[in-house]
């Protein structure tokens, strides 16, 4: 039977992306080997070279290639309004909506003491120290509408009830499981626009 | 609205894997960033090692890390039986199932004229030669059963017709239109064991 270490490696490497199976990491790896090299050389480089580029900003912790990163710094964002997401990939979803200018914060992971994220995991004692710092009018609660996203929802609303901002959170009308990545940006557009007060 | 050149390109490199859209290639590209670095790292390590060893043999144009590869160098393998498939990928596949011990010889790309994949495309005279130098006793074509791959099969019968050699193709029991390495090993045995002649 053939076999390859080398090959092997390779295919357990992408197996790790998730929604790769083994099979289709197969099949990626030999796509890899089939084409023409320079595709996966490129590829190769280009990994390499992004992950060295980007790093997590100290305000938000939004993975970015500068820090603090382009949305903090900016003069032209709403610096009365903060979103808070789960992944900085959620970030992208959100701007190119195109109806967004404020501020953003990345909790990284959603609260579920089950699995080990309590609040010290979802970087709650930043989160505080950066609402201190901004004094926002509102908070956008952008995250994704489960049994992890409503506990994390409620947390955050026990640490902000008496503070007196407005907290908001994206419509239900995401299907409920499903992630913020996976929507269109007009099932995103309608959440946004119909956000209402917790 | 947030923008990298850096990411972009991530994903448009990720993009071009077969059966991988935009959508899904920013979310690897983020999974990417939002790891621990080490899996990045050892991502584009793997693939570029990888790469680096393949390369196709000079007897039946698999792509393995020798030349001669395993498979034609090896003495514990059937010489009078030659599997004739479309991609290296397909190999690795057939080997899985462990009924077979004979040679490959890939082709490369079923015939598609249409597509500009005429008989020089798809290695015919290497073929030629291999068969000529090997003179099998049976010839098993282990391509899929779409248009494609029947006009290739035609093609082949057509060379080797007067040959004296079996022509065998595999059960039609495949799913008309299905990829090899796609099937289950379960489906392919049973192919296999239902071989017949052209």
């Amino acid at each position: 039977m053939y076999h390859s270490d080398n090959l092997d490696k390779l295919v357990e490497s992408l197996a790790r992306f998730p929604g790769i199976g083994k099979k289709t990491a197969q099949r990626l790896a030999w796509h890899l080997l089939g084409q023409d090299k320079s595709f996966a050389f490129e590829l190769s480089e280009t990994i390499k070279t992004t992950v060295e580029a980007f790093k997590p900003c100290s305000l938000c912790l939004m993975i970015a290639e500068s820090d603090p990163c382009p949305i903090c710094s900016s003069i032209e964002r709403n610096r009365d309004l903060l979103c808070i997401v789960e992944h900085s990939a959620d970030i992208q979803i959100i701007e190119n909506m195109n109806e967004y200018h404020g501020l953003y914060f990345v909790l990284g992971h959603l609260l579920s003491p089950i699995d080990g994220f309590g609040p010290n995991e979802i970087n709650s004692e930043s989160l505080k120290a950066r609402i201190s710092e901004l004094k926002p009018q509102e908070i956008i609660l952008a995250l994704k509408p489960s049994s992890e996203g409503e506990a994390t929802i409620h947390f955050i609303w026990e640490i902000l009830r008496d503070s007196g901002i407005r907290i908001t959170r994206l419509s239900t009308g995401l299907p409920f499981g499903g992630d913020l990545e996976y929507s269109s940006s007009n099932t995103l557009r309608s959440a946004w626009t119909r956000r209402f007060s917790v």
